[in-house]
């Protein structure tokens, strides 16, 4: 199979699905986006999804990351375990057909700390091969589960998930707190007062003064923001601390959606009292086409 | 008005009710308890409701507390502010008619940490005429939303909420753990691991190993009760710390429900390194009623 001319290159996750067609210089030629994710596919419908893709994209080599390869998604395909680099996601691929393939999860099979990614580890491996990630580094991937990762000698070395992204959305659908929690969160003061009332690592100690203070006609003003700001700044606090000893308190990486992102700086810019050095904010979808990339080198 | 006499106690919840008849000594002579919350009452139909509590317990003086004096009850009866005490509770009756008063909540308007409760009052009171609760000590009373409170010379001083139970309950029915805390929370050696996992007051950065340790065939047994001890435990821990100088170290109280008074025991104890003294867990009903009659003790 020659995996050295153009590709496509599909990051599918639980809810939504983005794919590229990537030209060999790692221009990308072709995209599509949509709300395809693998819980909106029966079992046996994933040949037929993927030959749609091609269909659109055109006929060409498709490597796959993300849920695709979960227990709900076209293969379950086993976890590389920690320490993990491109050699051994490549090594892991599980081959739909000699040119379909399906690049492994991560795990650490900890029984005080199991963790396991899909999708995050092929971001990461392209912010390594593209230059800002530096080998030996801590990586933060915000997300409905939010992933800190330890990056050692250029291995993904260990990691912890935050359910704070889940929490936040229970929250704001489901909680008494959901008539206040309306808008979007944003950086700004509410935010920051979040995240300083977060300095007592109590987010769930806070959040009911939101509505306190409403009924006592006292309102807190930009309430989703300020309810962001306590968890992701509990987050921030919590994971810098956990992983301190081996980020030797350099500033910590960001990859992931854009939205987030800006959310996490501010978390992180105020927890650490300094601005995100430039080059520390990573986009995902591009460390995902470079990620592909670089496990497609590990194949020649 | 005469209240010498046998009156009904009523303590009406959210979702749920109880109302006593009880003999000017404190003796129960009858009761009632069922489903029938003010959300379950249409606004107009309270007095109907009332009329209906009378007609099975019998046509005496009642007193309510609770959600019924909330902006969603029969009337929205303004808080008392801290300090509270039995005197600032009868003052503030609000008097449907002469033979039926709701009993106000208390607030705490701090624009930094604004609080109100309604109902946990009653029971505090209660706790303090019939003898279990000292006049300067802290006082939790579990449920969706726990309450600590620190009681100065008799009087309600300060206190603060923690969105603990309806968190657990969110993450049991609606995220991505709910298929793995099916089953009820109970104290053993789940329940003590949750505890000891939240020293690090980050439970939030420990639910999703739940998950990872399920898909990666290492799960932990009793999830749900480990859950529920991280939660717990990060609450106590968090709790115990911020009322630390009020409460001078002594073991806290525990007032309220049965099943949740075992697990915040059992946490207190594991936190604080020692078993609650005898007499520090005050049933929640029985300080209800007794709640009731020291206030209704000021209306002679």
């Amino acid at each position: 199979m020659d995996w050295h001319g153009p590709f496509i290159a599909v990051d599918w996750g639980t809810t939504n699905r983005r794919a590229w067609r990537i030209a060999a210089d790692g221009t990308v030629e072709d995209s599509l986006s949509d709300s395809g994710g693998i819980t909106s596919v029966p079992a046996e419908g994933f040949d037929a999804e993927a030959a749609d893709i091609r269909a659109r994209l055109g006929d060409l080599p498709m490597l796959l990351g993300g849920m695709i390869g979960s227990d709900r998604g076209w293969r379950n395909v086993p976890y590389v375990p920690c320490p993990a680099d491109p050699q051994a996601l490549a090594a892991g691929i599980c081959w739909i057909d000699p040119r379909t393939g399906i690049v492994p999860g991560v795990c650490q099979r900890d029984a005080q700390a199991p963790e396991v990614m899909r999708g995050e580890e092929v971001q990461i491996i392209g912010g390594l091969a593209s230059g800002p990630l530096r080998g030996d580094s801590l990586v933060c991937l915000p997300g409905t589960h939010a992933k800190w990762v330890q990056i050692d000698a250029g291995r993904i070395a260990r990691f912890a998930t935050w359910m704070t992204g889940e929490v936040f959305a229970l929250l704001t659908r489901h909680s008494i707190l959901a008539p206040l929690l309306e808008g979007e969160a944003a950086p700004g003061a509410g935010f920051a007062a979040g995240v300083a009332a977060s300095a007592d690592g109590d987010p769930l100690g806070h959040l009911f003064a939101l509505r306190a203070g409403a009924v006592l006609g006292i309102p807190r003003s930009d309430p989703a923001s300020y309810a962001s700001g306590l968890l992701i700044g509990a987050e921030v606090r919590a994971a810098s601390a956990r992983f301190a000893t081996r980020s030797g308190g350099t500033a910590p990486y960001l990859i992931g959606r854009p939205d987030l992102g800006v959310l996490y700086a501010a978390a992180i810019a105020q927890v650490h009292s300094a601005a995100l050095p430039p080059g520390h904010i990573i986009g995902g979808e591009t460390a995902f086409r470079e990620g592909i990339r670089a496990i497609i080198r590990e194949l020649a």
